[in-house]
């Protein structure tokens, strides 16, 4: 950092060849996130900070014109509440950090770091509803959450403490509560595309991947650099499993005693780990316009004899836009253009406007955008209305791009062959599936390849016979590698 | 709840006569928190966790304006960096939820849930700082803590999980550093007194109530009803105590090495117990209107035969009005008015309209002052600038009262018999002081009042002798009871 001349430390790796390699380069040497203290926790450094805020303030808005409501519960749960739903239990047991010790005491109960907050929650929940009126009850919160991973962390993608909104509502019926589900996807879809420049496919779980405790799981999954699946925002519908387990019972209008229907949904820091894989190049991020905390970087390229004159016309242009979108001027002497032109690269701001004399001179400034390398020239006057289409542009070309690498390695296999030809290759297999554990364990145990969802928009298992076992077709699943 | 006729469950202590009591009834009847099944710990309810949202989206975007960004640090600390500096873990050892077990594994060194992150963060800072390029480094995470307190647990003021900020910045210079003082202050001053409607006395800490690892503590500091005084905000002047036990250094431009400067800061959900038990009536809470989650309740007044033409008023007002202005219009049939009278008295919404038969004819609302119980006419078409007034004046009453409060129980003590008077009738006692910790702790002693700063705006310790040895007096210091 302390030559002026040089560039800043480089990714080695190039995404194409070695993609694991990069993605944790491109992570770390763009000061986006750092290793801690703690294996397996990260450090949320500011520019990625930042897009979780994007995300959580843009989700919420959303939650609240929808009749979600934030709250918060307790980090920590007491083991006994922990165990009370026994699909829940031996889904997050494996992973849970335990408190046992508080000061020099021993606790006489252990205390859960919330995996997830189902039992805390629905602990006063049962407390809360006794009658029809109190219905619905549609809370959410966002909090950090610990699940203790023994396998081999990777940033934001597999780490042991992340951030979430995780979104707990109550019905009367089974009716209201499944009519929550698309209004929900439809909030993480948005988010994910008008926001992240992220496409998914959303559908339905299949049982054997569906969430602990739950009697219907939704996602939105996405395909990653590699072609590996890697799952987005999901929604669960609970139906009675919790309601029964925690005895949470209303009075309905006949005066009748019912157990209510629930569903939880949640959005996690795991899709700016996907955003980064899947919009970056070998020079570093590339953070789509709306969730960037520099959008522009203005660099003023100036020698000592015209510092002041090139300065002028750069603080101009600072002005001109500064209100409008988060700009930075890079004013630093200590760096030659060279290194901050690298360095704004590698840390992935869309639009980096140039000005030297020539800019001076012809009263423009030169813009490179970050997702193309683009060059143009902007007569100053006209900046903040050209700046805001080239931001507009470069948020839809990074979506078509992720978009086109979906599409284009995303296939029908009717035949087991294709399918097992399909994962090979790398790519997303659309198969007919009998709905038997039997062969979607099968197809796992040849291929290695899971079913990530039963995608919504992929009709026509009518008449088709599952790739495995031949007998009539009842879903067209979506396998794929998985993260 | 289901006596349609009746009213919700009153409060039954009154505040003047059983404050504590009153309190405690006043958050859980009106459904701001609840007790949660882990001792100590809360569930903030969404009006309470609204007010939060309030508090961090004003008080952040302050941050940023004056360049302090948001980061996140892990939530586990490993006990050997925890250990590090001994006069903060000294002060927060004893407090410390530790966490030894992850799954079935017994982990191989304890992990302390952050207290406080300075541990955490500033193992990251020696990573990351090199040289005087990247200083100043001037970051904030919003987040949880957990202190164990083995105290009495009392709702929102103490608790064993709270909500809060911590900023923790980073200088070359002390200068540097000082001069952040005055910003961060500022900032908390602002949402106190134009969020919050709470007034505060800012001032330094004494040596012996300084922050655990601190060279310098400041804090805003309030009165309750009780006359106790409570910590508001509060900002730390690390000097070099972290940096030298943590190894933050950097190259100055002269090539030499240094260690740099800190700074930390924070305002917590202890805040709204203040607000709460500041603002509060024996009806319930009374909530500044620009964090209530409910600024407005149209409570339409009907019978079976005329419940049309109320409601179309009732709806044509709402229209009016809800764009601007955070409105619910109650229409539950369930409930008579004089429930929802009493319910949203209870939750403590600033502004309250009626509308029955005689406002429909005369195409008025009549409107009810949560404050002071202020009854007007408003005419419909003026509503939403009127409405925008009343809001305002409610504000600035919340805001004098609770100044008048505070100002007509502080008192000027030259000796200790009027310091031992004030501190027996109930109030603040501003004395002069050697500066001498005998002297601080014997007051204590004697009179259960300790010091909760010395007053930016008191001066005049010049001739004035300690209030309990007789030496020249060096300052001013506020002694109160303390919460």
């Amino acid at each position: 950092m302390d030559n002026k001349d040089g560039k800043p430390e480089a990714i080695t790796a190039k995404k194409s060849d070695n993609f694991s390699e990069w993605y944790v380069q491109a992570l770390i040497k763009s000061k986006f996130v750092d290793y801690s203290a703690v294996s397996g926790m990260l450090v949320y450094r500011p520019e990625c900070y930042f897009i979780w805020d994007c995300i959580k303030n843009v989700t919420d808005d959303l939650f609240k014109k929808n009749g979600i409501q934030d709250a918060y519960f307790p980090m920590l749960i007491p083991e006994k509440l922990f165990d009370r739903e026994s699909e829940h239990v031996e889904g997050f047991a494996p992973e849970v950090a335990w408190v046992t010790e508080a000061g020099s005491s021993k606790l006489e109960e252990r205390l859960a770091i919330r995996p997830t907050s189902e039992t805390i929650i629905y602990d006063s929940y049962a407390k809360w509803i006794r009658s029809w009126r109190d219905l619905p009850l549609r809370l959410n919160q966002w909090c950090s959450v610990i699940r203790w991973e023994f396998k081999h962390p990777t940033p934001l993608l597999r780490t042991r403490e992340f951030l979430w909104n995780e979104g707990h509502t109550v019905f009367a019926t089974k009716e209201e509560a499944d009519s929550e589900r698309d209004i929900v996807l439809d909030i993480y879809g948005y988010v994910m595309k008008e926001l992240l420049a992220l496409p998914g496919i959303p559908g339905r779980k299949t049982d054997k991947e569906k969430f602990a405790g739950a009697l219907a799981s939704y996602s939105i999954e996405l395909m990653m650099p590699d072609k590996w699946a890697i799952q987005g925002p999901d929604w669960h519908s609970d139906g009675q499993n919790f309601s029964k387990a925690f005895g949470i019972k209303f009075i309905d209008k006949e005066g009748k005693e019912s157990y209510v229907y629930q569903n939880t949904f949640a959005i996690t820091t795991r899709i700016i780990g996907a955003l980064v894989a899947i919009h970056g190049d070998d020079r570093g991020l590339i953070i789509p316009p709306r969730v960037a905390m520099t959008q522009i970087v203005i660099v003023p390229i100036y020698t000592n004899n015209n510092r002041s004159e090139v300065m002028n016309h750069a603080n101009g242009v600072y002005t001109s836009i500064s209100g409008k979108f988060r700009t930075v001027l890079d004013d630093r002497d200590a760096y030659s253009p060279g290194w901050k032109f690298s360095e704004w690269e590698l840390r992935g701001v869309p639009l980096r406007l140039e000005i030297g004399m020539k800019e001076v001179q012809d009263k423009t400034v030169r813009a490179v955008r970050r997702d193309d390398g683009t060059r143009l020239n902007i007569v100053a006057g006209e900046l903040p209305q050209r700046v805001q289409e080239l931001l507009g542009m470069i948020h839809s070309n990074l979506y078509d791009r992720a978009r086109a690498l979906m599409d284009s390695n995303t296939h029908a296999a009717d035949s087991y062959d294709e399918l097992k030809q399909t994962i090979k290759d790398g790519g997303f297999a659309q198969s007919p599936w009998c709905g038997s554990e039997q062969c979607e364990q099968k197809i796992k145990d040849d291929t290695g390849a899971k079913a990530t969802n039963m995608p919504f928009n992929v009709q026509g298992s009518d008449g088709k016979k599952c790739v495995v076992c031949g007998s009539g077709a009842k879903y067209i699943v979506n396998f794929a590698k998985s993260y």
